[in-house]
């Protein structure tokens, strides 16, 4: 690829490289969470957030269950000032809750963020400067020595403000473009802050490790971590945070490694808003661990409604396959997996399995709010009767013959190739309906007299047969055998071979039951019908009567035969059907 | 969160686990790349690919430089079938590419395979079967040695057709949901597979390891491919392929640690389209390297292209994030962001850098056929000075003074604000000429003359004002200074301070200059104009009479003052103008 030999890697191993984090398997506790969305995603969006929009996304994260949450940068502009205005004034910040604010290292702006924060309970006020590299050469143009007294100079004069203010806030300081920064000079400025800051037990300060820009993989980074985490001052006094970017789309995985090689807390937004590419998506670093059954300490359990909110608020878009959220992430179209999902659930239903194990879904989508029904098994032309089946039984509690639910399914198919679109489990029941249950074509049944003469059944059912009343009537060892024989003997239909089952409905014994027939004819060809009716019998006789209708040539083989009652024949049967 | 004590991990760590990978910082040269977006990536789409959406894709998989291309699983659907014999049909498989196809380890399925492959010169056959506890538990309900036996009878089957059908197909084998099986018991079923195939060096064979489902952080995936890669038999005639799919929003690292931990080739499709959470994104892992300064032997260089076309035909939306190719992935809204951009490109203008370092953008937009004007520096109510003015100077030539970039950045920024949405450049553009650039109220230049008498010069300006003609006059000097004095003495205008500065606009001797007048009032404030004309005394004068046009309290003090000239002094400096 053309103009490869203008890159080169933009960041720098720190003096010792420490990768025993690799030893632990995930992170085994729930990080402090600290949410940026409403200061760096909000200033990624297209359109910024108003007042109103940054309220209700505030008090969403509020219920979430997020304890600490940048606001915002109060002295860059009149909305950001006034938002955290309003939260004080509308007494909207909990006790258990600590608003972050970001400031440079100026004293107008730290004079502006403090006024801001004005009757805020807890909060932490967010020094930042770059330090890195690049920064250093291009756009400060400053030496490592003048970048680092930045640094000090805001540190001081955040210290004097708070001091001044009577105010008891904690401090947190970021060297922005950690990942383009050399690691000893980061850890020199970092060093320096805390120095100033004499950070205890009680008032720990915030040491800020950002990928502003990711250059390295997740192992790198994490080594950088490393290094910091054992090489800082006042250790056991600093909160170790990380504030991952994602623009080689590691995001999750710097987070990750970072948290085992010894961060403390992250800063992350919903679904990835931020800059560029985004910042970590807090929502997959907290269900990655859910997933591990550690409990993340956030509320990811209504999703959707957090995604409705997310979407309406940025006016940014949940991808389709964002994990945990998007609208394809739990949905199988493929037979196969359809078919694994499927014998899944049965077998955590039969076995009372504790744990979560269902094939091609890593979590139950139950927890994060979604539902099988919808969100799970979905139907097009690259699905096969394991899906088929399931939305019929699940969704409509419809549980075909083995066979007929694989005919059916290569109907459904078919219908979504033809279309050329996914069908949803209402158009499959509709095919189903439609195309399956209670045919009236060519012979609609309008009743039927069944009786026990001499240990054998008499069957005699009045069909309505091209606008015209038919009385067919047939003996048998059985009720189903005397109506079969009735219908096919009229029209000479040999049946080699018959399937027959039948169950109830909607669990409830006055209600309805379906019956199901499958017809294999002289040639080998199965057809298969259905009927529902309050009365087992009237199900079954529809049941083969759709089938009937459904067999191939049946149309022809009717206007053949022609047949036809007399007006006796059908009054008689009509006065004995109603004393029946 | 509720619920998460029904979760544990699913995995299982390698009996040796071998970190030793991470030595290495990223992969040193590209992997062998596969593309599955016609067989996995179009099987989870809500709408499956037509034939002819197929083919399209394929030829940009083709012209981007993949050489190994999953066309589809042929005996799964007649449209799989067909799209193959097309490719056959048509002849467009180039000598260089290898199509592979994927074939469960059924003999009539198989049989099937091998028609679709019929013409077809070089090809991989993909074998798989699930090796995982859960499948062997819950779907198949099969001991090891029988699901051992499957894999075998497949590769036996496939060796034994490719023989008889007299072909040279490779062989590619994958133990699926790998990452929820034993390794010990992958390896094994690998090993046997191999034994069966005995790869050598002039035709080896595939070994993929599949993260069907993304179980594990990726450092356990690697340390999983660590384990596979020292122990699978004829691991010389073995290519190592990994096939990772995205669940814990970890696919990337996945790939890109794999590879440092052994592996030789990636499965994966454009933009991460894949079942649930995508397959990994090849893009990414791609793009990637070449941020490294590896060239990644696909072209990525035509990314507007590319998406354009993956959106068609696939209906799935690149989202605005996804790294490398989204819309904002290069977007910078932000005014220190702007401002280090727009440093950091002077920068490299300046000292000829031979290496891309701006500060943050990771890659240079323009080397995935992006351009700065529209994704990078955009304009919102969160944006400064530093942006504003890199998009007049860049798209529009226009380099405003300093304070007059600040003075007109405000200006925007608030009427983004107001207007509640992002700026485009045009519109920016815009407001800089409907607002600074030549205002003709209340004063509107009609025509000037200025001469020089006894070293001093002496200015007369034609005004129109409030529908009448006034002529004013003044002295200084200088020609501007004439032309000043004419226009304040006559309204009483104090200009305490003048900034002035112009340059040419089209690069052009014959063409426009543009002027910039910055006029400090008694009480210190600045206003701002400026004027554009092929001649640049006429620039100068426009951009003055803008400036005094935007000073506050202009249309008073005009009312105020009624002035007004003769009929006689109007025509005699029309007639001293026309011979001028």
């Amino acid at each position: 690829m053309k103009n490869v030999e203008k890159y080169k890697k933009g960041y720098f191993m720190p003096p010792q490289v420490d990768m025993s984090w690799t030893s632990k398997e995930y992170p085994d506790k729930a990080p402090i969470w600290c949410s940026v969305d409403l200061r760096d995603g909000n200033q990624a969006l297209v359109i910024p957030m108003s007042l109103e929009e940054k309220l209700e996304f505030y008090k969403m994260l509020i219920r979430m269950g997020f304890k600490e949450i940048e606001v915002g940068f109060p002295a860059a502009s009149e909305t950001e000032f006034e938002f955290l205005r309003t939260l004080v004034e509308r007494d909207m910040i909990p006790d258990d809750v600590t608003v972050q604010v970001l400031t440079q290292a100026r004293e107008h702006i730290i004079q502006k963020t403090f006024k801001a924060l004005e009757g805020v309970k807890h909060a932490i006020v967010h020094l930042y400067n770059s330090t890195s590299y690049a920064q250093r050469q291009q756009v400060f143009r400053k030496s490592k020595e003048e970048i680092k007294q930045i640094a000090v100079d805001g540190a001081k004069l955040l210290q004097r403000l708070t001091e001044e203010a009577g105010a008891n806030y904690r401090f947190e300081y970021s060297p922005e473009s950690f990942t383009g920064t050399e690691p000893e000079f980061a850890l020199d400025v970092c060093n320096a802050v805390l120095d100033v800051w004499k950070p205890t037990a009680d008032r720990k300060a915030i040491i800020n490790l950002p990928s502003t820009v990711q250059m390295s993989m997740p192992h790198v980074y994490a080594s950088q971590i490393a290094y910091m985490s054992r090489n800082l001052k006042y250790r056991d006094n600093v909160v170790l945070s990380l504030h991952p970017h994602n623009d080689r789309g590691t995001g999750v995985a710097d987070a990750e490694m970072g948290l085992l090689a010894g961060a403390d807390r992250i800063e992350g937004t919903l679904f990835g808003n931020g800059e560029r590419t985004g910042n970590v998506d807090v929502i997959t670093i907290g269900m990655n661990m859910y997933a591990m059954g550690i409990d993340p300490g956030i509320d990811f359990s209504y999703m959707p409604e957090v995604v409705e909110m997310y979407e309406r608020v940025t006016r940014m878009h949940v991808h389709e396959r964002q994990p945990y959220a998007g609208k394809l992430v739990f949905a199988a179209f493929s037979g196969s997996h359809q078919d694994a999902i499927a014998k899944g659930m049965q077998f955590r239903e039969d076995h009372r399995e504790p744990y979560w194990t269902v094939p091609y879904l890593l979590i139950d989508p139950k927890d994060v709010g979604r539902e099988y029904e919808a969100d799970v098994i979905r139907i097009n032309s690259q699905s096969g009767k394991g899906g088929v089946g399931f939305i019929m039984e699940h969704n409509y509690g419809i549980r075909m013959p083995k066979k007929m639910r694989e005919n059916f399914s290569y109907f459904v198919k078919s219908v979504s190739d033809h279309r050329h679109q996914e069908l949803k489990p209402d158009e499959i029941y509709r095919l189903f309906t439609d195309h399956y249950l209670d045919v009236t074509k060519p012979l609609e049944m309008e009743d039927f007299m069944i009786k026990k003469q001499h240990g054998h059944w008499k069957g005699q059912i009045l069909m309505r047969v091209g606008g015209k009343d038919i009385i067919f009537q047939g003996e048998g060892n059985g009720q189903l055998a005397a109506v079969a024989h009735a219908i096919c003997d009229a029209y000479g239909i040999t049946v080699s071979h018959l399937e027959y089952s039948e169950h109830d409905l909607d669990r409830d014994p006055s209600s309805r039951g379906i019956a199901y027939f499958g017809l294999t004819d002289e040639k080998g060809q199965t057809t298969w019908g259905a009927g529902i009716d309050t009365d087992t019998m009237t199900a079954s006789v529809r049941a083969f009567v759709s089938a009937i209708n459904r067999m191939p040539g049946m149309a022809e083989r009717i206007t053949f035969r022609n047949l036809s009652s007399s007006y006796d024949q059908i009054h008689n049967f009509r006065r004995s059907a109603s004393h029946h």
